[in-house]
C-alpha cells in the first residue's frame, strides 16, 4: 500500500547537488561553508555537507547543538543565548564533545558566559547589519568583546545574519550592508587591540553576493533542500528544490481543490512577497490561496479527488520542524533535532 | 534548576473551568458537545471533557481517531477524508475500538466509503455555510446523502464548519449562516426520505450563538486552552487563557526586546486582525512585532535579559502541534497526537 499522505518527501539526488553546488560555490569565492543545520534537523544531512567539504555547523539553540555534536566537533550557536545554571550545565557537556563558539551581543551577556571560558567556551559578537532583530551595532562590538576578554572568554570574531535580504529587491543590498557592517566591527575589534578570526555571515539569499575579502566564513540553511520562498525570490529554481510535501486531492470543487496538507505539515509562514501559502512543484500556475490546519485551497489547478500533488513549503525550516521524518525513497530518514528548541 | 524556556505552560485549574463552562453552556442550550480533540491532542484533556460531560470527540484525521480511540468509544472524524486502502485499513481498525462517523462531501467518495459500512461506518454530510473551504450547498446535500445510502452507508446528519467566524464582526452571522444552511440540508435529507439525527456546527467564535432549535451538538476546540485570537477576537479574556509559551528575554535595545520564543514554538500563525505574531499574557500593551524561528521582537515593553514573561499563542491548535509535551505544575502531559496528520 502507498505510504499515506501528507508527509515528507526528499530527493536524496537533488540533496546532494545542492550540497555540492553551494560548498564549490564557498570553495570558488574563498570562504569557508558553516550550513546552518536548523533546516534540516537532520543528522544524515549534516554528514553529507561535513562531507562535502563544510568546516562545521550552525545551529540555534544549545538542544541542536546536544543533537549536532554526535557528527560535528565544531560548533557555533548563532544565537545571543541568556545562559543560566541549566544551560551552562548542558553546554559544558557538548563543549567536552565538540569545539563550541556562541553569539553574544550585550556586556551583560558576558559575565553570564563567564564561567565557561575554563571550559573552551568561544564568543562571536553579533552585529546587526540592518535586520534589526539581535546584534549591536558595529560601532559597540569592541565594547562587548573587550568586556568577553576581560571576563576570560576567547573572542574569535564577529557575525551577522542579513534577515534583510528576504525581499525580492534586497538580496544584493542586504550583502553590501553585511560587508560592510562586518569589516567595521573587525576594523573595531582590531583598533581595541582584539584578534578577529572569523568574520562569518551569509543567508541562502545573499550568500551569492558575499566575497572572501572582508568575509572568512557564511552560514546558508536553506539551499540544501530549497522551499517556495528561495523559488519566489529567484534564488532557487523548482528543479532544485530538495523537499516537498506529499499531499491528496481531497475535495474539488467548481472554482478550486482543497488539499490535505495544511499548516500542521507545511507550516503556516507567509513572507509579505509570497504568492500563496506555498506552491505546487509540478504545476506552477496554480495558487494556495487559504490555509487551515489540514486543508490547502488551491485555485488554478484542477484535478480528481485521490490525485497525489507535490507542495512546496513556504519556508523549508518551520516544514521540517513539524515532521518526524523524511520520506526518502523507500527509507526514511529520521528529523534528530524536530523540536530541540531550548 | 529552573526548566529551560521556550516551553508550553498550561494552568489545569483554568482548563477545568474553561471545560466547565463550556459543557455548562451546551447544556443550558440544549446541545450536545463533542469537542475538537485536535487543539489540544492530549489523551489527559480529553478525560477531562469526556468527565465533564462530552458525548464523544471531534478528530481531524485518521491518526487522531487512533490516538483518541485509547478514551473515547465515540469519534467523529470532521473531515472529508479521502480512503484509499491504506487508510480503510487502518478506519476498520478503529472501527474495532470506536463507532466511528466520517464527513463526506461527494457523491464520488461514497463508493470508497462503501467497503467500510459493513465495519458500522457512519457518514456525515458536509455543508458549507459561508467558509468555501470543504463542503456541498445544503442544496445538494440530500443527493450526496442519497448516494451513501444506496452505498449501504448509514447517514447520520449533516454537519458544517462556520470557519468565517474568526472574524472580529462576523461571529453571530456566520452561526446566522450555520443555523440556516444545516436546517435546509436537513430538510433536503428528510424530503429525500432520509433520516438527520445529528445536526452539528460550532466553533469557538461562534459557539454561544448557537441553540438547540437546529443544531444538535457543537464542536468547538479552542475554548479548553484559549490563545491570542480568541482575546483578540473578544471571544475570551486573558484570565481564560489555559496555556501559554514561557520565554526568555534574550535581547534588549534601545527599541525593544527580543525574547528566546519564535515560530518553532509558537507557530506562524496571524489573522488578518492580530494585532502581532501573540501576545503576552501579563503586558496587554506590549506588541510581538516580527517573529523568526527562535526569535520573538517585542515593542511596548521592556525588562532585562534572563525575565521570564508568558506568551500567548495567536493559534493554540498549531501550537500544540509543536510540542512533545505540556508543562504542568511539577508534571508534564505527553501531547499525544503531535503529528498525527495522516
Amino acid at each position: 500500500m502507498s505510504r499515506p499522505t501528507p508527509h515528507v518527501l526528499v530527493d536524496p539526488e537533488i540533496l546532494d547537488r545542492n550540497v555540492d553546488a553551494m560548498q564549490a560555490a564557498a570553495n570558488r569565492a574563498g570562504l569557508a561553508l558553516r550550513p546552518h543545520a536548523k533546516t534540516h534537523k537532520s543528522l544524515e544531512v549534516a554528514r553529507r555537507q561535513l562531507a562535502a567539504g563544510a568546516v562545521g555547523l550552525t545551529v540555534a539553540t544549545v538542544a541542536e547543538a546536544e543533537v549536532f555534536a554526535e557528527v560535528c566537533d565544531d560548533l557555533f550557536i548563532a544565537y545571543p543565548l541568556w545562559v543560566d545554571d541549566e544551560r551552562a550545565a548542558r553546554l559544558r557537556d557538548v563543549l567536552s564533545r565538540a569545539s563550541v563558539a556562541v553569539g553574544v551581543d550585550s556586556v551583560e551577556s558576558t559575565s553570564h558566559l563567564a564561567p565557561l571560558a575554563s571550559a573552551g567556551l568561544r564568543v562571536r559578537i553579533e552585529v546587526d547589519s540592518g535586520h534589526h532583530r539581535s546584534g549591536v551595532p558595529a560601532a559597540s562590538a569592541a565594547e562587548v568583546a573587550t568586556a568577553a576578554a576581560d571576563a576570560g572568554l576567547t573572542v574569535d570574531g564577529v557575525f551577522t545574519f542579513p534577515g534583510h535580504s528576504y525581499s525580492p529587491d534586497a538580496r544584493a543590498s542586504a550583502a553590501a550592508d553585511e560587508r560592510r557592517e562586518l569589516a567595521a566591527a573587525r576594523e573595531a575589534l582590531l583598533a581595541a587591540g582584539l584578534t578577529c578570526d572569523a568574520v562569518s555571515g551569509g543567508s541562502t539569499p545573499s550568500v551569492e553576493f558575499a566575497d572572501g575579502d572582508v568575509l572568512t566564513e557564511v552560514r546558508p540553511g536553506v539551499y540544501a533542500l530549497g522551499d517556495a520562498q528561495q523559488w519566489e525570490l529567484g534564488v532557487v529554481s523548482p528543479a532544485d528544490v530538495a523537499l516537498t510535501v506529499v499531499a491528496t486531492v481531497v475535495g474539488r470543487y467548481p472554482d478550486r481543490v482543497v488539499l490535505d496538507a495544511g499548516s500542521k505539515v507545511l507550516g503556516a509562514d507567509r513572507a509579505s512577497y509570497a504568492t500563496g501559502h506555498g506552491r505546487l512543484l509540478d504545476h506552477p500556475d496554480a495558487r494556495i490561496v487559504a490555509l487551515s490546519e489540514h486543508h490547502a485551497t488551491v485555485t488554478g489547478f484542477d484535478a480528481p479527488r485521490g490525485t497525489r500533488v507535490r507542495v512546496v513549503p513556504n519556508h523549508v525550516c518551520t516544514t521540517v520542524n513539524l515532521a518526524d521524518a523524511y520520506v526518502v525513497g523507500d527509507a526514511t530518514w529520521p528529523v534528530d533535532a524536530r523540536g530541540a528548541n531550548t
